[in-house]
């Protein structure tokens, strides 16, 4: 059963695929769901508000956060771009939702961040909380920069973050290396909501996946959040294995955490 | 089924609460439970004895640590209290203890230390057995004390002991901050059989809690005690959240591992 | 299921005791199963090739090799010995053996190395694939050689090693040391089979246990290579303790994770 | 001596503070020094060229760094500051300038970050490289973001470069705090010379301070660098006693290494 | 030159070998350097007071302390002794004056502890403030209770505290251990001065030595203190190997760093 | 003024290069100064025996040991080698070597290890003791073989070793690589003196280079042997960049630590 911890949830990137995936589990967190997107979203059902805002536009944010008690930060470009989308909605966003936050009394956001922050590790390292970020492209540089002023707002606002490196939430593992960054909706939900509920979350960082027997990541740091993923990528393993090629080790995409983000963009 | 490890085991702390809640489960551990109090006790049932005596007289300890193989040390004060009886109790009483352990050769000990030796640790925060004590009060500071005495007792006489960080155990966590504290008592007795069992204890630091998904601790250096909890106070977590109000984070009593412990006394 | 991860698998050291074991369970991992020894092996089986072989003649060994995707490499002493003997087949067969996968191509390596690698550290110590090596005898010594080797052979030519280092592997523990060291045969075919299939194996450390409660060994730097066990010593532990005498913790042999080890050879 | 190390050498920032001091001082790194920077600097000297852009100009920057085989960045907003000018200064501006290298082929970068991105650690703790940033205002996150930013193009494009976290680099030390954190300008010359020629910089963290005896930093992972301080704030620290009042420990600005940065802006 | 820090300075044990030779030392340090001590002390010079006072007496060491901004607690026992005056002067005698402290607002104590809450680490063993105390008997003991007392007060209470665990402070090293742990006057002094006057002191840990080659010590985590020593044994060593036996490795008194107090009192 | 530490000092590899420049200044460290080598040697001097014998030769290097109170040990390869060489001279004689030792109850050996044990670490990077071995070589591995050999004859028989791993001891430094690992012979002979002198040496990890400004090590686990050097490569800087070229930060001889050792032997 999930404990319904704030009256008003924010969740923005209702749009985008974790959003659309969330929002029907987010309902059970909440009384009322307040979902917000760049783009078009379905219409607003019972306990759901739905309103469209640009993260750029700070006025537009700071109208959105208003009455919220919590907010579940899905928003922004998901995926390596070039820089221009990068600065308005990664950057500029995060910070106009931080400040929103501050203005409005907000005390508690789950951060989506990313795998994308750490990429430039090999698969053959597990990182923790306390491995120095090593981005893979102008993505995961921006969610470095997410976690970083989260880290201000907490230090000088008390404003908890738990910033969450989602691996690769998707309905299945598409290759062998999502056999190690996976991370079924329902982990992910069960991720959230211990963020949303945990006594004390003070500035965490936590790796998002299942619980899959091949990973890159040690969360030992984060047992105060309390997650513990109940799905696991094994269950794809054979499948995943028979319809991929062998991997080639002198690809960077193969060697480094990030996968093919690291090749994306100038080389 | 427990392995009874010595012929004569000694319980300290029987009129207590943990004392209570261990003596029928220790009777499996032993062919003679010898247990003992500053206070009244029920009479000696078969396979028992009962020897009520004050830690703090050195004589009365010695006879009472006489033809014990091991000792689980639950006596002495268990709550915050003035200097004076924690002085008496914890800190002489320990001494007392050590010293008749030496004398008449016991070459191993449970002792139960307390999560407040940890009290101004963050309930956002993970600690192992290598992080720093910081007692949340003169309980805690005792209780570090007879952890360090005990190194020095093992260093130079070669008593084992293992330092047992008590969270709390009840027969169910009370409160949110329990949840992540919280040890049931079959999980206090199976933590009590490793360390008695387990080949080599040499001085060890051990965090006492059952399988909580909200932890404050990491118990990885004591992998060889052989501990694992089959409770959890997950299946009590709906039930205190519907009873408890949400926690204010600018309270001290919320904000550390040592809950209202830091509170207690001249401020 | 086991993935077959490679066409021609060679497992060195097939009379061995480990050899025996895993000969048909590795059949399952490859097409081709090539199997060797230095003494004498039973006729080979459908897609088996079986290869009488000295590690010590690297002409031999370059032959043995030939063709191969990859290496189980259970050959040499696995006890301790004289230094002879030890020279022979462990170092200068270690070098054999790399030399010969240098020459040939082969890219993988599952080395069974050993826990006398750290058999100097205290059974109440918990090590993980930092800590510095503490062999126990010539035999660890040899084992903590070859280690270093396979870090040679990937920094200098990209073979992936993963050095496994095996507790006791055998049909149940025989004493109470093997309840923290043992290893079902099923648990090294888990764990061999992992380390083949692997995206990403680099040069690893693993320590080679099943899941048993007592254990001095932490594998969270092994997380890539996905090993779990499943079957564990709980199982035989009062068994054990009921046919085994109480350990004296005076004697090196109880207090080293290297056991008996520590004390074979002079004095 | 200083020896010269590269061609030419860009130094931007010339017009603040740091860019006026190292002025003269640079030109005996290289056999030309260019100076930029957004507002008017002193007329060329011989040796010099002298090039006004606005960072956040990216063309201008690229322009600027043509034909330069070296970069010392001090440019950008080196005070706290309102959001608008840091993002267009110290977030476009780095980005830009780290382009405007990948696609001149420039290698070298001194990175003039800050001790504010630490500032929220206090001043009785002392941090490493490998410390995570605390920033203790948006110029210390954008500094922060800046050093994320190096990393990538470190990683991705084997850009090297050196973040100074500068402490306070004044004539003379002005204040308690800053006999902790002051840098002579003769200092700053010397860590940027290790800089620019050590053999090989990687991407390195170091904290640039005179060699004072109240020190919050560990530069042991920079040893590679070879920089030694021959200054120290300690021939200071009478006057600045004598001159300046007891410090208020209950006021931030004294509890945080961050000095008064903490104090600035919204509250 | 020595910086007056505060009006009124209290140092116990002014009759003991180091209170003796602060004595005069501290008189820069303040305006009134207040003396205490359980024995006879020389009489009050210009600028001084002179108070006897047992410390295990609660009400004297209250009157004592009143009116003091900072205290050096040289008092108490200062070697292996047995338990009842350990207890008395230096368990009583600390918990008298931290609440004597918290009671007339001084926030700020420099507490001698000792190298022997470290004695039982060896000789060839390098430690920090992190490394967990091992004392060498029951005054190690007792200085490792100070230590955690002075903890909780700053946890508690804000007061600031430096655990200063000296060598062996005496007019030069007497053998060849001493080599190790000897710091000269002066240098106390001067590490007196830099706890009393550097602006944070916040709760830390340093080790009391001169500058000797052969060290045991690590003090890199208490650099915000700003202590330099400035003499070294190293001009005492030709002399004391000249006029010391070689020393005999099977000896713990030399196997371990708290020498010959490892072997005082029960075998 | 140097210390004879003990009567007789053997002191393998008399005719190499570190050999030679030793000879005169170790006969202040002993009264007879054994020298061997496997070749040619100059005569024996007053207060010198000279004894020519192959370390692969047991029968010869026991005789040699006899009546020897420690040894220092440069015999056997310095250079990458092929293996046949190798084995001989720095495997099987280091074990000849050390079960000469044990045999004859030598307690102290200098073992002249080599910075190539870690070649393979960048030039970026700073490691210490603890630092997992990462060999560029055959010679670097034979040395880590050393290493690990003497770890076991400290733990089973209470053999004390030095492994000094020397960066590049010659008359002067080279080449820019040697900046960061020169050791002059002064400060060579200052550390082997230290390793013979200081009380307690332990099994120690310790990077022999003189006190240069650029360096990839850190010796603070090394401290009890009291290592201070005097000289430094600084002296030579300007001269070996006037006449060295610009390092090509994409050949694997600048980018590790190991030189030009990383490219030797097969590609």
């Amino acid at each position: 059963m999930t404990i319904p911890s704030h009256h008003t949830l924010l969740m923005t990137g209702a749009a985008g695929g974790l959003g659309q995936a969330m929002r029907a589990r987010l309902q059970a967190n909440c009384q009322v769901l307040r979902l917000s997107d760049i783009g078009a979203m379905a219409p607003a059902q019972a306990g759901e508000e739905v309103v469209q805002a640009d993260l750029a536009d700070a006025d537009a944010v700071k109208s959105l956060v208003a009455g919220c008690q919590a907010i579940v930060h899905f928003g922004g470009v998901s995926t390596e771009q070039p820089w221009g989308p990068i600065l308005q909605a990664n950057i500029i966003g995060a910070y106009n939702l931080y400040e929103a936050a501050r203005i409005h009394g907000v005390k508690r956001v789950v951060f989506a961040s990313s795998n994308h922050v750490m990429g430039f590790y090999r698969q053959s390292e597990v990182v923790d909380a306390l491995s120095p970020p090593r981005p893979d492209g102008l993505y995961g540089l921006s969610k470095a920069f997410g976690e970083d002023l989260s880290r201000l707002y907490f230090d000088r606002y008390g404003i908890e973050t738990a910033c969450v490196r989602i691996g690769s939430s998707f309905p299945e593992p598409k290759d062998r290396r999502m056999l190690a960054s996976w991370m079924s909706y329902d982990d992910l939900h069960r991720l959230i909501t211990a963020c949303l509920t945990t006594p004390v979350l003070g500035h965490s960082i936590i790796y998002g996946t299942s619980d899959n027997s091949v990973s890159w990541y040690d969360n030992h740091l984060a047992r105060h959040i309390g997650y513990r993923p109940q799905d696991s990528s094994d269950t794809y393993r054979d499948a995943v294995y028979a319809r991929t090629p062998e991997p080639d080790l002198s690809d960077p995409a193969v060697q480094f955490q990030g996968g093919g983000f690291v090749k994306i963009g100038p080389l």
